[in-house]
């Protein structure tokens, strides 16, 4: 197939999973959350597909669907033709940036779009996403990037720098990625809904399975985070990465009061200690609870809080997410950042979905722009991968390389039927859930 | 009429005024806009109705019209009650949360209903809602702030000295409110649309009609902005305080170059140099351009970024929004730091129905919180008031203190019907721009 098809279609599913009966993706913050996915599906004259979402947790997936539908007269009736342009067109569209600007659910939503448009190049190529972006040429990625508000951070020039740093070593960290795949983490032991037993069992789980790094949620109660940090502290022995999630539970002072009363037990990293915003917050919390690092993105607005936050010395690990911010070209822009301040990224993930996108720009970032696994890792969390067509695949703790064509994001056309709320099966059986959103 | 109606109905109306056929509201960042509505009426038992709005600029409105929709279950069938507490209710809410966390389009749908409920409680108890809440007690002002995230600039204990500070003087600046009014500055004079006689005419306007402000949009062309610069200055003297808002325009360095370069002519504040997320950037520009004063905030998302600018010295001047951050309970919390640390509140104004609505927070600031006139003016531009029950009253460049019970918020009827989109008879009569949002 050859490329510029031109875009016929956009379509939308309102995708919600009943996770809340299972406590599943239980946190401080999150008591019961119903994975969901604003679903976006873009046609083409060829009969491509280009495949992305929105990752949300419910209640509200109905505007983040109706947002991204919202972003249907920039695409439909245009040739796929340069990422960038059409990425920076839609962000830098005057009317709808009022509705953020670059941020929330306007944001999201681009998000979705820009990841359905990289889905559909990649198909068309015929590579995974991380091999697509991971073969462009320095000068073509740095096209891919908005450089507003990052001049005082980050010059093209100084990114087009990093990229051609990283050229030479590409072709043997792509073997490299191919051989042994890019280590991770899981976070499925960590649920504050599990009691200790299962605490206990999925820790002795996790470190069989090969992962060299566990989180645990913690911030509803101090006693338990202690009582459940200590069971994990047992089970994984001295010197295990345990790190903790507070899922922005904390102010300033209770973040560092908090962690400091779990320092015993070494947490690796305190991630989302507290508000997503507070670049100098978290600024004040880095430097109390160092050598403990701070980890924050996952509700990382876009590229101009992930600057800051480098630019103050707030977090020591950069957790890009492959739907909150505007798509791959805004996260690559995140990456960039982070090589530049020398900071490792470790994605956000989970979610519905959420392994399935990230898996592609962790790899890219290793071969073209970070080059290095030293103190990287991809969350996992063991849920909803069935429901993909090429979901990820994790071998002895580590994320194996994709080799389908595309980003990784289509859902299988059953579990999209079944799901869609409120008409699909899983949700017409529960129908007293499904109409009581509160 | 007594207290505690039951809220029968929420209604939604997306509205939208053809203001881009005018080129009123011109600026460097929004060539085009189309000011909108995401209105909301509030219905009950008693009668009685409550309105709000979210204020967007075109594009988008439908969305954001769907977002206050989602907000339905709070709200119907609810008892008017605490509104501290209905408030916290929406912002907390797990699931919307993840939406943003308050931000964008989701926290401007809270902004919506929760003035709609101010509005309906300052109706029920038959006062304007400037006095309503200049009448409340220190402790129930402090109750209907969201102090999370506050905590290391100000804790509630704090707010409350603030309050009780200002206490013995409500009386007599209420006496002076209704005698004198509220400082304004006018923008109208300022958009980037306008010709230079177009400029000198309303230059002149604004100081005959009692203004000792004004504001130019600039950041387009340098040379234009010199050159309206200097007209300004020589139809109002040396001395007169003229403002420029570059609307998010500049990266850090250009922001000072450029405003280096218009120096000469003396600007009083520069308005939002670069990204409204920028509290660091805004801190270097603030430090590089004194002792012309950085003014931002219609565009600041929440009472997080506001402190740490506040914290940081990224601005001298507070531009609280009344439809941005999460309504009137927000904008308590802001006018609180902005008062804890001694900085003028001069509202953001203009749009539809944005001058309605902030005169009531800017005089209950004066009256019962930052306790001055001292350096404080609300914006004013003079559109669109026709289409509202209770619009302003200016007199001698002053905002008169509103009388009729309320927020001010309530549009007329018939401009509703006529800009409802798309099938309001403004948008029937241009069907081309209707249907061809791009």
């Amino acid at each position: 197939m050859n490329g510029r098809p031109l875009i016929t279609g956009l379509e939308t599913h309102d995708i919600r999973f009943p996770t809340s009966r299972d406590l599943d993706g239980s946190d401080a913050m999150n008591p019961d959350p119903d994975y969901s996915a604003a679903y976006v599906v873009l046609r083409t004259d060829g009969g491509a597909e280009g495949h992305g979402f929105a990752f949300t947790i419910g209640r509200g997936n109905d505007v983040q669907t109706a947002a991204i539908k919202a972003l249907e007269p920039f695409i439909v009736g245009r040739r796929l033709d340069d990422l960038g342009a059409l990425y920076k067109e839609m962000v830098h569209d005057s009317q709808l940036r009022w509705l953020g600007p670059e941020k929330g659910v306007m944001h999201m939503a681009i998000s979705a779009v820009v990841n359905a448009l990289w889905d559909l190049k990649a198909k068309i190529e015929g590579k995974p996403l991380w091999l697509l972006l991971s073969e462009m040429s320095p000068e073509e990625i740095v096209s891919l990037v908005d450089f507003r508000y990052l001049s005082d951070a980050m010059t093209p020039d100084e990114a087009l720098e990093i990229l051609k740093r990283a050229e030479p070593g590409r072709a043997e960290r792509i073997t490299r990625l191919r051989a042994g795949g890019f280590p991770a983490y899981t976070t499925s032991p960590g649920w504050l809904g599990y009691d200790d037993d299962k605490l206990r069992r999925l820790c002795k789980e996790a470190i069989d399975q090969g992962f060299t790094q566990i989180k645990l949620k913690v911030g509803a109660d101090l006693e338990d985070d202690r009582r459940r940090m200590r069971i994990a502290r047992e089970v994984c022995g001295p010197g295990f990465r345990i790190a903790i999630d507070a899922n922005q539970r904390w102010d300033v002072g209770s973040a560092i009061a908090w962690v400091n009363a779990l320092r015993e037990f070494e947490p690796y990293w305190v991630e989302e200690p507290t508000s997503p915003d507070d670049v100098l917050g978290h600024a004040t919390i880095a430097r109390a609870l160092s050598p403990i690092k701070v980890a924050t993105g996952e509700h990382v607005q876009n590229r101009v809080i992930f600057k800051q936050m480098l630019q103050a010395g707030s977090l020591s690990v950069v957790q890009i997410d492959a739907a909150r911010v505007g798509g791959v070209n805004e996260n690559i822009a995140i990456l960039l950042l982070a090589a530049k301040f020398g900071k490792p990224v470790c994605p956000h993930a989970g979610g519905v979905g959420l392994c399935e996108l990230v898996q592609h720009l962790a790899m890219f970032d290793f071969v073209a722009v970070g080059g290095s696994l030293e103190d990287r890792v991809i969350e996992y969390v063991d849920h909803l991968h069935e429901h993909f067509v090429d979901p990820v695949v994790i071998e002895n703790g580590r994320y194996c390389a994709p080799t389908a064509p595309g980003f990784s994001a289509a859902m299988r056309p059953e579990s999209i039927a079944d799901h869609t709320f409120p008409g699909g099966s899983v949700w017409i059986a529960d129908a007293t859930t499904a109409l009581e959103p509160l």
